[in-house]
């Protein structure tokens, strides 16, 4: 102990004694010597579900990044020139080009006037006035309904009827949210109830997106991990749904069932047999099915195609279409528009209980609307320019230009990527990621462990480290134990994702020689 | 019991036998005799805490507005001709301009081609050009930093230390939000642990705005309640706080104390002295402070003027200055521009432990983003057009003309409310309402109470059905037992605004007339 620490400890024992009254913390000493009252909230008073929360796509190795870009923008030399973010499905961030329509008709709901301006097609300016006329004064500066506004919504039933070949959509099934993650977590909410062995579990794939194990950290609700088979394309097996419930049931109640289609993090697309699969299952045990579709228009791979869990409930006829329960989410923020800074999304739910429906007005009521824009934008997302309309064929080119050179580089990831020795990587069939096994050696994994680090994150950190690239390690999103893998959106454009993967390849080499 | 339910009951026993297994909740029969599988959600199997938010701002008494609208807008004959909301701080629904600046920013942002276009000002375009300079592929549509997108926050900061006179404000304190309701629900979240006697209580002012009451209750945390003063126009009595404080150490442990200045619903101005004596307050009882300073431009009263509580705990001194937790809240919604749609806002927060903080930036990570549009909106509010800039005069005479439109209907209200024989009512120093107290007949409260209703809300929904006037009942602020009150917003234009007033005072002579 050197003096500074000695002094420290003496005066916190004498502040200490004055800061007992009503068990108040133990007081902290600032520099300058001064003991000042003790904090109310501390580390160890604050929310400890707050704590248990884990997010890893915003994580420390996201942090760093930015670090180096800040220390490469100060002129610092670096084993690199820039940092290509492929850690978050953000594709503006990647140089995508919002759809012109999409922010022709923003533009117009932002500022009116434009509604003057004769160099905006007439498709826009109708799509804007619609939208308008909903706002309260005719203003997105109002609030909306607080389900969201009520031509959007209509336009969303719309939509899901034709995406889904006519099965019926009710505008008051639907909900606008705030991204996607709103309303999964607001769902998520409804469902956790009991305390100890009868709290909510929710059933969740292994890999997923950390959103799910964040929410349920948040809420205190019971984690229940089934794995995606890696070995099959990361399917989903039903025996191992039945093996994750049946042991969950023995220390929690198994409530929900958490599915991501097409996958984050890992690319595949579920096969229309697999979803009925699920459907008599989580009829079978009672589950209520969240069904997380905010990739439904990332399909790449030959022979696959995206079926809703809406459509195949229903398709199931009544004996399921009458009962199960299922909310599915939709997002602006994928797909081929990419809008994720404006927070627009939806969700449907079915068979949902009334009463419990008037709880999630309520619930959603209290925080008053999705933000408009969003709203706007979600309604021009299922509502967009139609054959004769001014803007279609742009809209056509545009659409069709941004998802071709995502199936494009969706296949040039898992070439490149399967081309080296200690990678494999299954085929990116849709989504925006790829989610490679990485062997990583024996004495890394053990420099990793004595670090107190994961070993996949200690790969990821010295990937960044030396060659500026940002992935997100495998234990961010969950993995078999003993394996290892990264995340990796296949979203830069065509020539930076060749330098990325030629580096990765390149850092892959090096670092198993290393440690070899 | 007649036949129908008798036989309800029977098939329910029977179902309810097949649907023992692992305790399902027992079943519902559907109108055509089926047995469907029970609802894995129902009532009585979802989060409780849920079940005890309330949020009367958008409560029944809207849904029956908005009923009321559709039977008017159907032809349906009524005894007026429209229905006027003034339930809500909606400024543009109630036919408020947004500030032309702003807007042309925003549809600059949201569709750059614009930016080649003649017509907008020179100011409105490098505003936006240095916006999109900061989002990701100077997009919009980009993820911003969680924490909320660098510049802005760093505008926020110059904002904050000009408000109050160089106070020093460090951007990495400021976190942008989705709305003010967002940043105090996530600052609570970090507050609540606790269980029994050790729960996490927090000092709320009645009346109070219901995000409180519901944030607190969703998170299951005690609420305390303290008086504000109606006979010196709603003033705050730091022996009320204290009282409501002792009371509660009995039953929980009050950890933050919650103060809305200028006051919603109560419109009261705190004084400086009022401010320096709740900072006192807080330091000797070791309470978080929460300051809800949405309203900060709206005061109207002559010899009142807003003073942050920032700005008062740093000319305090050391003493108190780097010792109390402080967040204070603000938001695009309110003010002058009245951008609610927009969802944005901003906290800034004082004294923070770090590690709390750290935990505060990972949560707000978890939802990624507040959105960015919002947070655009947020950036031209805390930077707007400076003198000798080409939008500077068109700035200042829209924002002068906002705020004057509403100290005279402030005036207006209080006024015309004060002639009224049983109804009296306080200045409108400030924010955005009036909350009249209301004396309402013995006989009306008896069949109020028979009909298991509140007082206020019988006579609201009655002037409602009535008139067409949409209020909130005092109940759903909170109030003293046995005084009764409702809110309403002084935004209508000022036509209709008399129109709604003089409306309220014939309802209430008829009213009283009708019940005496």
């Amino acid at each position: 102990m050197n003096h500074g620490t000695s002094l420290l400890w003496k005066r916190r024992t004498l502040s200490s004694l004055s800061a007992t009254r009503r068990g108040l913390p133990k007081a902290k000493m600032s520099e300058n010597g001064v003991v000042p009252r003790a904090k109310v909230l501390t580390i160890d008073t604050m929310n400890p579900t707050v704590k248990n929360v884990e997010y890893a796509v915003r994580g420390p190795i996201v942090a760093r990044a930015v670090e180096l870009e800040r220390e490469l923008s100060e002129g610092m030399k670096k084993p690199f020139a820039e940092v290509i973010k492929a850690n978050i499905g953000d594709a503006h961030a990647m140089g995508q080009q919002p759809i012109t329509f999409f922010r022709q008709v923003l533009a117009l709901c932002s500022y009116p006037e434009l509604l003057n301006d004769s160099t905006f097609p007439d498709d826009a300016k109708s799509r804007a006035r619609r939208i308008l006329q909903s706002c309260g004064g005719n203003s997105m500066g109002s609030y909306s309904a607080s389900q969201g506004i009520d031509s959007v919504r209509q336009d969303v039933a719309r939509y899901i009827e034709r995406r889904d070949g006519g099965v019926p959509c009710d505008p008051n099934n639907v909900y606008l949210t705030t991204g996607a993650s709103d309303g999964i977590m607001t769902m998520l909410k409804l469902l956790v109830c009991g305390e100890g062995m009868t709290r909510t579990g929710v059933m969740i794939s292994i890999p997923q997106y950390p959103l799910y194990s964040a929410a349920l950290a948040e809420l205190g609700a019971v984690q229940i991990n089934y794995y995606l088979n890696e070995e099959k394309c990361w399917s989903l097996d039903i025996s191992e749904l039945q093996r994750a419930l049946d042991e969950a049931r023995n220390h929690c109640n198994p409530r929900a069932l958490c599915i991501i289609n097409p996958g984050n993090p890992t690319g595949q697309v579920q096969s229309r047999e697999c979803i009925e699969d699920v459907i008599r299952f989580a009829a079978k045990e009672g589950l209520f099915l969240m069904a997380d579709e905010v990739y439904q228009d990332n399909v790449y791979a030959e022979g696959c195609q995206f079926h809703s869990f809406k459509k195949v409930l229903f398709e199931m006829g009544p004996e399921y279409s009458d009962t199960v329960e299922l909310a599915s989410f939709h997002s602006t923020s994928k797909c081929y528009m990419g809008e994720c800074g404006f927070r627009g999304g939806y969700m449907e739910i079915i068979n949902m209980d009334d009463d419990v429906k008037a709880q999630l007005t309520k619930l959603v009521s209290v925080r008053l609307c999705p933000p408009v824009p969003g709203q706007a934008l979600m309604d021009l997302v299922v509502n967009p320019p139609q054959p004769g309309e001014p803007s279609y064929d742009n809209f056509i080119k545009e659409r069709s230009a941004t998802l071709s050179a995502l199936a494009e580089k969706a296949k040039l990831t898992e070439q490149i990527l399967n081309t080296v020795e200690g990678i494999s990587c299954n085929p990116v069939q849709g989504a925006m990621y790829s989610f490679p096994r990485i062997i990583i050696p024996e004495k890394a994994v053990k420099e990793a462990t004595d670090k107190g680090q994961q070993p996949d994150m200690f790969y990821c950190m010295k990937m960044l480290e030396e060659t500026g690239i940002c992935l997100v390690p495998g234990s961010g999103f969950g993995q078999k134990d003993g394996t290892y893998h990264f995340r990796m959106t296949i979203l830069p454009p065509r020539d930076k994702l060749q330098i990325l993967l030629n580096k990765v390849q390149e850092f892959h080499q090096k670092f198993t020689q290393h440690y070899s």
